[in-house]
């Protein structure tokens, strides 16, 4: 069975980006192993603005080669757009009703694991349904005091089950959570 | 060198407390040892409203012993309260002017390390000032959507060089940072 994984960089004090937008704070250090968490999955779950701005993006000739790899592998993955409207696109499948459902048919397929991709919306609805497998957030050594907040306007409280954390040279604290009241959250 | 220490407990989305002051979700697992945390401190900063709800607080007949004890020890400890207006307390000192050099007088007393137990307007204000040598921060596994954000109104952004993480059989991890900027911010 497949896991949805959400995978997210947070402050400190829970914003994943700064007032004005600010992600400068994020650090992705080669020890983090983001190209192990890439083959670890072999499908991505994005939103419909996010699979605009990202779902196709080409890294400029000047990208590092290591940067280049990562959307190489990005891109060889099943893509899946959640959107309100149905459209076709050679490279992805859109999902546009009947979510939990269809959620519940890909993980049966079997495989490596699907990232969550985002955004804001899709993992907010993804958490009301109760589809996500696996959080992880990595907790950056740094402190806003504003900014967009980790999770807005939950319905409820999301508890929560510590299963592995990962410090890395640069102070970043990789924390891995299951959902706590999972079955009984789950509406499927 | 006494150091100040600020221990606060978290959930993952960065909130001190639920929208309605909420705390049930704040666990204190005996392999957390605050008794631990207690023996290496000798002296509590206080603000003057946290200090009058539990500065003197004398636990109930009914309480366990553990707490009772954990109370005996709170109140052996040096108190000093920061207020607008001076007071006078046979079992406090009132520091109402000059915070940064009368801390900087305190710290260089020696012997063992100072508590910074709030509330948050104490906090902001050590914060601010760049008198805080310790963040231990808590994270609770569970995200609450809205509350009370663990730092509110910061002028900059505090960054943090990460020295330790533990972890405990809760599913809490304590996250353990010293200030990165400290000689820059440090106006003293």
């Amino acid at each position: 069975m497949k896991k949805v994984i959400l995978d997210l960089a947070t402050t400190l004090d829970g914003f994943i980006e700064g007032p004005d937008g600010e992600v400068d704070w994020c650090i992705m250090d080669s020890d983090m192993d983001f190209e192990g968490f890439l083959s670890g999955i072999d499908t991505i779950f994005y939103g419909r603005v996010s699979y605009d701005a990202w779902g196709n993006f080409q890294p400029d000739t000047n990208t590092s080669p290591a940067e280049k790899s990562i959307w190489k592998e990005v891109h060889s993955k099943h893509k899946y757009v959640f959107s309100s409207r149905d459209r076709q696109d050679d490279n992805a499948t859109f999902i546009s009703s009947d979510i939990a459902n269809k959620v519940s048919e890909i993980k049966k397929q079997g495989g490596k694991d699907i990232w969550l991709y985002g955004g804001a919306g899709l993992i907010h609805t993804f958490i009301r349904l109760g589809l996500i497998d696996l959080y992880r957030i990595s907790v950056h050594p740094v402190a806003l005091g504003s900014g967009k907040p980790l999770f807005e306007n939950l319905r409820e409280r999301i508890e929560l089950r510590l299963v592995k954390t990962n410090s890395f040279r640069s102070g970043v604290v990789q924390l891995i959570y299951e959902p706590e009241n999972r079955t009984a959250a789950r509406p499927v």
